[in-house]
């Protein structure tokens, strides 16, 4: 607030303003005048939170695969943008710095734009030398912020892992679960709102680490409808034993991305000093290691959900910065294919859906017919239907899986090079003050050397 | 140059400055300095000439993958960058406005840049409805500049036809290059040099082109040699039959695109109304199509250098704007596949000739193992050249070529999924005054639509 609209409202009838003014505008007061005005510029510079998001696994593909997927597979001059679009930047390169890789795991990478430090595959918040490197989140808590945790994968899986936790690899999870609560800052856990899945990593035979979590204060809620209900401005919220369902599959009781964010910003935005809040949208990424196109877009429609809610308060907020970018590419995924000149999205849009969702109807002992019509708006010949019967006899457990996923990638002519991550750049989102900094060609080390930056200056 | 620095210099002794300054800031000629200063911005911004660079199939794939190549294969903090990387402004759509197909070619890609207008694959600067729509280079050539057209394809294919002609498909070389010299601007032919390939679209039994060339005033020049020598300011240079050999097999007497670029810009730079130039890095794209990564590893490395020499102009003569892009990408290439978290740069680094060169030296003759081991640095399994000898029996057209480029792929680790494009937005790289505007994501219209703007305004 300017001195001006300070002395305003706290001291005069507006109608004796217009005198004050001139007054000040003539004399020495001019001075201050201008001094109140670059003061005011600065307030509107301040950025009291930063919102990382990140699409893992969400390379450049499959932001033009959900803009078909979004147009109908309609393109024209009048080509309808998603809601990242209007706000690319930059792109961002990814690799790691691993002996034995040069190309990057969600660990790495995570650990790269949570702490602006290299490292090799699998590390979680720590160096080559296995040191312990902090993170924007922990600036953020030692500053006196609130900060937040929300993915669809467990919570303790690797991208939030590198955010919240340090630990030599990703695969203890069950470790990282409960460093959540055990590694404090000053005394208290640095993470106010966790929200994803992974209750098995903290319901263990050897501890229940969300009892820890509800002596600390914090909430415990498991469905939808308990984090809508609570309003503490602690949470611990596992949705899932392991990772959510995805968007397409999910039942009434499991919340989006979309819910999860809206709740985590509701809670942190309630601490005057601001807040850091990291959300992942999970399993972008492990659609794209199975080559399963539905899964994709139906991750890709959950993440921009959130990512729309995340921008709609910072466009009220107007001291928020909301990041988007992705930790890699995964799959090789093309849009387009086998020398065709088309990529179809008509499949993707009649699926109702995924094939991991059908797949398991069919184990349950349905027809691979029955599934495939109930769950799709498709017509599949018989020949069709006959390769997934086949797979699934000759692999009881992925056979079926696996056929239809290979289906649709035939039906819409996508292209996939690899069951695991390739190295492109992957496109930089900002939105809000301080956006400039993510702008052009940016390594994934300078999202949190611009992270911390901020928290430090404010700007 | 401000008012007062033009006083300064020109009337007035350094010592009498500081009263004068004193004078004109306090009475009326404050208003006149300011004025003075608004003009010299003006001119700062002024635009007099275009470069306006297609790596034709350069997606961003391929951009990660030369960085890598470049670095030695040895990511780290200190990665070195491409030419291109420290000008990155972001991304464009591709996508083409055809019945039949959504992903497009380098015709319909090509009119969209140049013209602004969306169009069905194989276009030449016309639209959907056959009616021919204008290009940039025509409309620079009516307002006084000079124009310029450099390929490593033939001249008259696609990418650089878009630009200086109308046909209803890319299929009509000949017709394209008769175009080239007939369809005039004010009596006079519309593109001043035109560097690249393509003899034999010019010399044929109904015609000779290049001697309607040599009536209108144009040189014409077959080597490079030839090229340096001459000084004309108008110039057709056709320096093979078809395409140039790629950057590797090249031999003394084919300019680089560099080379061309140079020689294309020290003509244009004549005309004191400035130009407009096209240059297309042709065979990535080729390259790409054949999943090539040695030959399109070349190619890119050859279109840096012309880049490089754009940039370096750009940067003496300040009034340049640099425009780098792609008009789609190629094959699905992919920096990784297989499930391998690397891809190799060594293969690559040991090639000294293309796949393409190698192949040809096996159907005149030579043994496979002699060839590969002549022409690369690489230690070869008799099981790898058993499969090169094996192919060129059985395929003596392309089987050894074929089975060269498989083997350095799985060498280096690539990934290709198509033998065509595929749909992803590519990276745009804007260097200069005007170079804000190409900012974000653009449609592959917006490059004509802002050089129009340019042209117009001069900024």
């Amino acid at each position: 607030m300017s001195l001006f609209k300070q002395v305003r409202s706290k001291l005069l009838p507006a109608a004796a303003v217009s005198v004050l003014t001139a007054g000040l505008i003539a004399g020495a007061g001019f001075q201050h005048s201008e001094q109140a005005a670059a003061k005011k510029q600065e307030d509107k510079n301040e950025i009291r939170n930063v919102i990382f998001m990140i699409g893992d696994g969400m390379g450049a593909p499959y932001m033009n695969a959900y803009r078909s997927v979004i147009n109908k597979g309609k393109p024209a001059d009048g080509m309808k943008l998603t809601a990242f679009d209007p706000n690319l930047t930059g792109m961002m390169m990814t690799y790691p710095d691993d002996p034995d890789s040069n190309i990057t795991d969600s660990a790495a990478a995570g650990t790269a734009m949570a702490t602006g430090v290299k490292t090799y595959n699998a590390a979680i918040g720590m160096n080559k030398k296995g040191q312990r490197v902090k993170s924007v989140l922990e600036e953020a808590k030692q500053r006196g912020k609130s900060t937040g945790l929300v993915a669809t994968s467990e919570i303790a899986h690797a991208t939030p892992a590198a955010f919240g936790a340090h630990n030599k690899s990703r695969k203890n999870m069950n470790e990282i679960a409960s460093s959540y609560i055990d590694d404090q800052i000053n005394g208290k856990p640095k993470v106010d709102v966790l929200l994803g899945g992974g209750k098995t990593n903290f319901i263990r035979k050897d501890r229940n680490v969300t009892k820890d979590f509800k002596k600390a204060g914090f909430s415990y809620v498991t469905t939808k409808q308990e984090l809508k209900k609570d309003k503490n401005k602690q949470v611990l919220g596992l949705f899932a034993d392991g990772g959510l369902a995805k968007a397409l599959d999910r039942t009434s009781e499991t919340p989006s991305l979309e819910d999860m964010t809206t709740s985590a910003i509701d809670r942190l935005n309630t601490n005057k000093k601001g807040f850091f809040l990291m959300v992942e949208g999970s399993q972008i990424d492990w659609a794209g290691h199975d080559n399963d196109v539905v899964g994709a877009m139906s991750e890709m429609k959950d993440f921009e959900k959130a990512y729309k809610a995340a921008i709609a308060f910072a466009k009220k907020d107007k001291h928020t910065l909301v990041i988007a970018t992705a930790d890699h590419t995964t799959g090789g995924f093309t849009v387009g294919a086998n020398g065709e000149k088309n990529w179809h999205v008509e499949p993707i849009l009649a699926a109702k859906k995924t094939p991991a969702f059908m797949a398991d109807q069919i184990k349950a002992g349905k027809s691979a017919s029955s599934v495939l019509t109930q769950y799709t708006k498709l017509k599949w010949s018989k020949d069709e239907i006959k390769q997934v019967e086949t797979a699934a006899k000759q692999d009881p457990d992925k056979g079926a899986y696996k056929a239809i996923i290979k289906l649709f990638n035939t039906k819409t002519n996508s292209g996939w090079t690899s069951g695991d991550h390739t190295g492109e750049e992957v496109p930089v989102y900002a939105y809000g003050p301080g956006k400039e900094a993510f702008t052009g060609l940016l390594n994934n080390t300078d999202q949190a050397k611009n992270i911390f930056k901020i928290l430090k200056n404010g700007k």
